[in-house]
C-alpha cells in the first residue's frame, strides 16, 4: 500500500528534477483530483509538459476550479483546447465552453465534432442553477429486451466516457424514460433475465427547469448515485451525479450564511486573492443600507430627548436593553431560516410557531430582565430597575417575533428568508428597542422631569 | 413510466383500506426512501404491519432519523427489533443499538449472532464525529491474485448486505490494505486478467480517529462514491460513502450557521417539536453573556457623560456609528470564518489579510462616513459632521480589524473560529465604537462644556 501523498511528493520531485520517464511512470498512478491540484500549482510551461504527458488530461483538468480551467485554456495551443473540450464529460466542457471570450467560442465551436456541438448547444440553453445547467449528458442506456449477458457487453461498449455507470436508465428509441437499473442488479441477476423484469419502474426524476438545490435535496434525501433528469415529455435529457449535488449543497450553505451577515452572495471567490474593489463592492451595500436602518434608532431618540438629558443614566443602558432585542431577534431569525431551509417548517405552521417562540421569548426576556434589574438597582433605584426589567421583558418580546416573522414574510413575498440577515433584523429590532425602553422611561420617570 | 409520488399516493390509499394484497405488491415497487416517509407518518398498529409485509423492513428502517427509529424500537416486539438490527447495516445497527436504554441493549445483544455483536462492539468504541463512529464494516473485499470471471463471481456472493459494490477494497488475509479496484475496471476489464494488474495502488484513506469532517472534504475533494478508514497498522476497519458524507456537510454547515447566530450548536432538533424549555437552554447562554458584553458599551458610556449632557446631539447617532461597526465587524467575521472552514486562507496568511482588509475598511469607512456627514451636517453643524466623519473612519477599520482577527485567534487558541459569531463581534465593536465616538466628540466639542 502505497499513500497518495507519498506518491505527490514523489512526483513534484520528479518534475522538480525534469525526470520526464519517472513523471510518465507516476502520472499513471496519481488520482486526479491529485494531480488537478499538482497542475494548479505549475508554472505555464510545466502544466503543457503535465497536460501533454497525461494519459486522461480531460478527466484531470476537470477537478480545477473553473477560473482555474480558464487561465490555463486561454493560454493552450488552440489544437490542444479544441481537444480538451472534445474529451471533457459534457457538464464540464459545458460550463468552460460558456466562459471562453466570444471570439473563442467561435473559433473552438466550428473545429468541434456534431456530437459534441449538439451537447454544448443543448447544455448552454439552461438558465444559471437549473438542473439543466449542472446536468451531463453522459449517461448510460440500455433498452429493456436486453438479457444480462448482452447488457453487460453493451456497458463495456458505452463505458469509456460516462460520468456514471452505475445507474442505467432504460429508454425507448426516443429516449422516453422506462426504468432504472443499478449495475449491482445487473451483477446479482441471472444471466438469462431481461433488463424489463429486474429494472425498477418507481421512477424518481428532476425536470430540466428545477433549482439545482431542488435536485441536491432529493439526491441527499434518497441517497442515490445520480438523478434522471427529464423533460415535460419524459425524454431523458441528462443526469445529475452525487459529486455535483455535494458541491451544490456547500455552494448553497455558504451562499445562504454570507447573505445571513449581508454579504452579497456569490461564494467562488477568495478572500485571499479577489480584489480589493470586489470585496468593497461585495460589502458597501449592506453596509450604507443599515446606516439608514439606523437612523430609525437615531428619530427614536431625537423624540424623546428630553427625558434623556433630564436621566442621562438611560443612555447608560441604551446599548444594553437595545442589543439585547437585536441578539435576540437575531437568534430567532437564524433558526426560522434554517428551519425554512431544511423544510423543518412551512408557511402554514406560522401561527403555531408565533405561540411557541412567544412562550420562548418570554422566558428569556424574564431571565435578562432579572440580571438587568439588578445593575439598574445599582446604578439607579428601585424606579430604573422596573423601567429597565420591563423594557427588556418588552424589547426581547418584539424582537424574537420580529426576527421569527421576517424570513415568513420574505417567504411569502417569494423572496429568499436568507436575506432576512442577522444586522436587517438587528436594524430594526434596535429601532423598535429605542422607542420601547424610552416610552416605558417617559412613563415612569416623565414625573421627574415635569 | 411512473413517478413515484403517485406510487406513493396509490400505496397510502392501500394502507386507508386494508387492501393487503394491494400493499405487498405495491411495497415492492416504491424506493426505501419513499416507504420510510409513508412509515414514520403511519399509527403504530400500521407501521408493525408495514414492516412484516417489507421484504427489506430493516433497509427503509434505516432512511427514518434516530429519533424516529427508537420510537418504533422500544414498542416492537423484541424478537422483531433483533431481527432488524440484525439486518440493518452495521453502521445503523450501532447508532440505533447505542441509543437503546441499558436493560434493552443487554437483551438484544445476547440474541445477536456472533458476527454482529463483533461488528457492534467493534463500531460502537469510536468517539463521537470521529471516521470509526460514522464508518460502515459492510464493505467488499477480494484477494489480488483473482481473475475478472473469478472477482464477479466473488461479487456476486458477498454482494447482497454489502454498503456498495461499486468501490472493491484488495486486501490480504489480514486485511491489509493493498488496493482499491472499481466495478466499473472490473466490467472494462478483459477476463482473463487479474486484479494486481488493474487495482490502484494509490490510495486516498481515513483513519478511524479522524474528525467526520475530514473524512467528508476528502470523499468530497476526490469525488469518491467511498473511502477506506484504515487503523494505524493500515488494515481496513471500514468504508465511508457518499452518502453518509453528504449528511456530514449538511450538519457541520447547519452547526457553523447556528455557531454564527450565538445558538448552542446542535442540529438534530425540530423548532416544531422541539420541547420550549429545550430551544430556552439552547439560546439563553449567550444572550446573558451578551448582556454583560454591552455593559462595557455602558461603562464607556458613563465615563463621558458629561459631554453627552451637554451635547444631547451626540446621543441621536450613537446607534448610527455604533451599529455601523458592528456590521462591518461581523462581515469580516463571517468572510473569515467561511475561508477559514473552506481552508481558503491559514493562519499564516494573517498579516496579507490584516493588510487587503484595512484597504477594504477604509474604502467602506470613507463611503459610510461620507453619508454619515451630511446627516451630520443636517442635525447639527460643521464641527458635529467633522466628528462624525472621524469616528466613522475609526470604528468601521477598528470593527473590520476586530471581526477579521478574532477567528483568527480563536483558532490560534484551538477553539472553533464559527464560535466568533456574529453577536459577538458586535457587542466587542460596540464597545470600541461608543468610546472611540465619544472620545473624538470629546476633543472637538469638549471646549463648548468648558
Amino acid at each position: 500500500m502505497q499513500l497518495s501523498s507519498q506518491l505527490i511528493l514523489s512526483l513534484e520531485q520528479a518534475i522538480q528534477n525534469h525526470q520526464i520517464e519517472e513523471i510518465k511512470r507516476l502520472i499513471t498512478q496519481v488520482n486526479h483530483a491529485d494531480l488537478a491540484d499538482l497542475l494548479a500549482n505549475l508554472s505555464f510551461d510545466q502544466q503543457l509538459k503535465l497536460i501533454e504527458y497525461l494519459p486522461h488530461a480531460a478527466y484531470v483538468f476537470e477537478f480545477l476550479s473553473l477560473t482555474e480551467q480558464l487561465e490555463i485554456a486561454l493560454r493552450l495551443p488552440k489544437a490542444q483546447l479544441v481537444q480538451l473540450i472534445s474529451d471533457m464529460h459534457s457538464d464540464d466542457s459545458t460550463d468552460l465552453f460558456k466562459v471562453l471570450p466570444l471570439k473563442l467560442q467561435h473559433e473552438v465551436y466550428t473545429q468541434l465534432n456534431t456530437e459534441k456541438r449538439q451537447q454544448i448547444k443543448q447544455l448552454a440553453q439552461y438558465a444559471e442553477q437549473s438542473a439543466g445547467a449542472i446536468m451531463s449528458s453522459d449517461f448510460v442506456t440500455l433498452s429493456p429486451d436486453l438479457n444480462m449477458t448482452q447488457a453487460i457487453e453493451q456497458l463495456r461498449q458505452q463505458a469509456s466516457d460516462r460520468e456514471t455507470l452505475y445507474l442505467i436508465y432504460i429508454t425507448d428509441e426516443a429516449l422516453k424514460l422506462l426504468g432504472v437499473v443499478s449495475l449491482r442488479e445487473i451483477i446479482l441477476a441471472e444471466a438469462h433475465k431481461t433488463i424489463a423484469e429486474i429494472m425498477s419502474t418507481d421512477l424518481v426524476v428532476g425536470y430540466v427547469y428545477d433549482d439545482q438545490e431542488t435536485i441536491a435535496q432529493k439526491l441527499s434525501h434518497y441517497d442515490f448515485i445520480a438523478l434522471p433528469i427529464i423533460d415535460d415529455a419524459q425524454h431523458l435529457q441528462g443526469i445529475v451525479t452525487y459529486d455535483d449535488a455535494m458541491d451544490v449543497v456547500q455552494e448553497e450553505m455558504i451562499e445562504d450564511f454570507l447573505k445571513s451577515s449581508a454579504v452579497s452572495s456569490s461564494p467562488n471567490f477568495s478572500l485571499k486573492t479577489a480584489p480589493i474593489l470586489f470585496l468593497y463592492k461585495k460589502r458597501v451595500f449592506w453596509l450604507v443600507i443599515l446606516v439608514f436602518g439606523s437612523l430609525l434608532s437615531g428619530i427614536g431618540i431625537a423624540h424623546f430627548e428630553d427625558i434623556i438629558a433630564a436621566n442621562i443614566v438611560l443612555v447608560f443602558f441604551l446599548p444594553l436593553l437595545v442589543g439585547s432585542g437585536g441578539n435576540a431577534g437575531s437568534q430567532s431569525a437564524t433558526l426560522m431560516v434554517r428551519a425554512l431551509a431544511m423544510g423543518d417548517v412551512e408557511l402554514k405552521d406560522w401561527l403555531k410557531l408565533i405561540g411557541r417562540e412567544t412562550l420562548v421569548a418570554l422566558s428569556l426576556g424574564g431571565t435578562m430582565a432579572f440580571a438587568v434589574s439588578i445593575l439598574g438597582y445599582i446604578r439607579g433605584d428601585a424606579m430604573v430597575a422596573l423601567v429597565l426589567a420591563l423594557s427588556m421583558m418588552g424589547i426581547v418580546l418584539l424582537g424574537c417575533l420580529i426576527g421569527m416573522s421576517l424570513p415568513f414574510i420574505l417567504n411569502r413575498l417569494k423572496l429568499d428568508p436568507a436575506s432576512a440577515s442577522a444586522p436587517l433584523v438587528t436594524s430594526i429590532c434596535d429601532a423598535t428597542g429605542v422607542i420601547v425602553y424610552l416610552f416605558i422611561a417617559s412613563i415612569f420617570l416623565g414625573q421627574v422631569v415635569a
